[in-house]
């Protein structure tokens, strides 16, 4: 038990914490709490060996959110034996855990029935999870073998849009009306705790069953059994409709700092509750997708099958050729310039290439602005009127960088002035495009970070290299 | 009161809200929950035409972090004056709910005796990070108007590292011995319920205040009195150490899916408590954040002073100009072939664009894959060698491409066969340097994120060319 206040190591067993448990469990994780390579070697060794014991000796004392990163972190090929080796330590929690196409993948395997006792012992939105991307074959085939009462709850669920609030909502929470006491609020939960367990607030709800207040459990708590709900809950309340897309569920629970949230129909009628443990792995994909979707990179996902993986890059390649290709063809309109002053050609990418740092700049900010509410039609003449001075501050600093060091390798002033002023011109070119493109995609419902990059390259390409080339067409005998 | 079941807007009052209340709470926000132009100029008008009960009307209705977000949408030279006339509107709450350097311009104005009154209304973790980034004398000012529990409490904050744990703990909570039973510890709740009214958890700890194990509050409302808090209780428990790093935590929080977490100093003691809406929207920053560094776009933050946003980026573009002109005296040394063959340099920049593409998204995936521990050291080889097949399979597909059209509009077979070559060949350059880049600076302990881009960049277009050029040099006649 002496280990138990040791800080390096997050999960403590508490009851069987001796010594060499505890050493064993500090040489699971390093120290930014990732599986270690020797351990998730340990245990595929233990599993080729067909040490199946073993093996589940190593992984039984881990968090299910760890049995899950081992799942990743095996070969993909081995994925089935490792998980048929560890037997039910690869439980329901495990599974709602998984990533999306590894859990596809090893419940592929499964039968219909196997698959519907997983799904029975998850709360529905995590059962929700676990089929929604089945073949519809397959997903009735377990919906058919669950229970009338989980079934009903899924099948509900599914009704409602993927990515939507009725999918991430859990059916199991705690309403009770206005008039009754706290005393009676606690009676009524030891008598019903079989329920659920896992809540963090109750709603108080009208005749109608619509939420008119809630009330977080510490208050009910920390007050007298005599004090009536009506008085201790708090009726200012954020609701959740829905059909409300789930990024827009995330962003209101980041910026309410919401616990959990009541969910109510097109009536206002309270149909289901989420709670911010279901919210917090969105709102680090959908802040973290913005990268991905400005890189062309698809999903992103180190676990998708690696086809789709090329589809997803290359479709965004063959965009961007046509792009490149726009750029070489003003580059032709040049050749005759070209072929009188061969320099340009090296030079001409250093136009291009800083207008394209400078674009790529600002489009990371203003599709991070506008991904977290902060860029609204209320600032957007600001934003516009901040990246014009940014653009021209370091536009006139790199332009007159340029030039002048130009004019120490090359001797020419003509080339210098014609350099530094397509600099100018081009970080202009990339500010401009950088904040305009984005908003105006914005503005008719295209997803900025998707598309902007396309276009803002395009345009700091082709206009780096039209300025340039055409200002040493016209100025430089 | 009939209005209360509206789906389309969440922060419903309800006391007071009658048909002219909810029609104009309707007119606040749009379907994004993002107020409206209309209305912020609305309050603005009103501070304008000094009125400030009439703008004072307008605000009071909205949550703190609404009003926080009024002041960020307010131009920068009006926000003192909207400020002043909104109140005791913009209290503690709100000024924890602005952005950085909007709240440090605020406070800058006022005395230290008011910033003191606002810290001393707010948790200890909200405390500190309004007055952290305070120039020492006017913090110490701060401090010393404090009373003396709230400045001990802020000052101990202080003293642990800038994001770190116990910067973000809050200090109360509540820790029970074992031996207590449900009742007893209801009991202690209701006759100390002053002590703190938001906890989601409570934590049991040993005679040296070493957390054992943890209860969630749902547990104790479902259980009878009798039940002993040993019997209740979860052994297993994730434990933050004071002094680990805000972002480790973020991950913590997300992996185990956690509402709260006992905060513990080198010697295993209980010394606070972090609560998941302290840490949402860390795990939203960090995720944001790559996109940002990855661009270099420093901290992207749109109500930084432009100075400072200059600053950063311009250093960005002096390091990429840097590799710029290493690309470009690449293409100096094929200065002869240029002037025999123009059209090369029309085309090289395809060569190196489309390189600098397929880089970025695998960039991006590797980044996101490393923040988020995906990518581990087991299964660095798998992912170089799914990277690999990826870049072979694009760049064979757009080489084959480039070739054949190159060919339909040259004609010259020889032409075709450089081109192709040098687009496959860039691929791989560009497939290997976004994933083994990123993990070597990693293994060094350098940010990949802010550092990758421009080794990446600095490799595609450098080889991109004198692949392109040096091919053309060797077999074009």
């Amino acid at each position: 038990m002496s280990e138990r206040g040791d800080t390096a190591e997050p999960l403590l067993k508490g009851d069987d914490a001796d010594e060499a448990i505890a050493a064993a469990a500090e040489s699971r994780h390093d120290e930014d709490d990732r599986l270690k390579p020797e351990f998730v070697s340990a245990v595929l060794d233990a599993v080729e060996e067909g040490d199946a014991e073993r093996a589940r000796d190593l992984v039984s004392p881990l968090h299910p959110a760890d049995i899950a990163d081992l799942l990743e972190l095996t070969p993909a090929d081995r994925r089935g034996e490792v998980a048929a080796a560890l037997g039910d330590l690869v439980g329901a929690e495990v599974l709602s855990e998984l990533n999306d196409y590894v859990r596809d993948d090893l419940i592929g395997d499964l039968a219909p029935e196997q698959v519907a006792e997983f799904a029975s012992e998850l709360d529905t939105d995590d059962a929700v999870a676990m089929i929604e991307d089945m073949e519809e074959a397959d997903q009735q085939a377990v919906l058919d073998a669950l229970d009338p009462e989980d079934r009903a709850a899924i099948e509900s669920a599914l009704s409602y849009p993927e990515e939507s609030a009725g999918r991430l909502m859990q059916r199991d929470l705690v309403a009770v009306p206005e008039h009754m006491t706290v005393g009676q609020v606690i009676d009524y939960l030891r008598d019903n705790g079989d329920l659920t367990r896992d809540f963090w607030e109750i709603y108080v709800v009208d005749a109608k069953h619509r939420p008119i207040g809630y009330c977080q459990l510490s208050w009910i708590l920390t007050c007298p059994r005599a004090i009536a709900m009506a008085d201790l809950m708090k009726r200012e309340q954020t609701l959740i409709p829905v059909d409300m897309d789930q990024e827009e569920v995330a962003l209101r629970f980041q910026k309410y700092a919401l616990i959990s949230a009541a969910v109510v129909d097109g009536g206002g009628r309270l149909v289901g509750m989420i709670t911010v443990d279901d919210v917090v792995h969105i709102i680090s994909e959908e802040a973290g997708e913005d990268i991905l979707r400005l890189s062309g990179a698809g999903e992103g996902d180190i676990n998708e099958p690696i086809l789709m993986t090329v589809r997803a890059r290359l479709i965004w390649l063959v965009v961007n050729l046509g792009t490149a290709m726009l750029a070489a063809s003003v580059v032709g309109l040049f050749e005759g310039t070209i072929e009188r002053f061969a320099m340009l050609a090296a030079l001409m990418g250093i136009v291009s290439g800083m207008g394209g740092n400078a674009g790529t700049q600002t489009l990371a900010v203003v599709v991070r602005a506008l991904a977290t509410n902060q860029l609204t039609s209320s600032n957007t003449a600001r934003m516009i009127g901040r990246e014009f001075r940014i653009a021209a501050t370091n536009g006139a600093t790199l332009g007159t960088l340029i030039g002048i060091g130009s004019y120490i390798i090359y001797g020419r002033i003509d080339l210098s002035l014609v350099f530094g002023a397509a600099i100018v011109t081009n970080n202009l070119v990339a500010g401009l495009a950088g904040v305009l493109v984005p908003i105006t995609l914005e503005r008719n419902n295209v997803d900025p970070a998707v598309s902007s990059a396309v276009f803002v390259t395009m345009m700091t390409d082709s206009l780096g290299f039209f300025s340039f080339l055409g200002l040493a067409t016209l100025f430089l005998r």
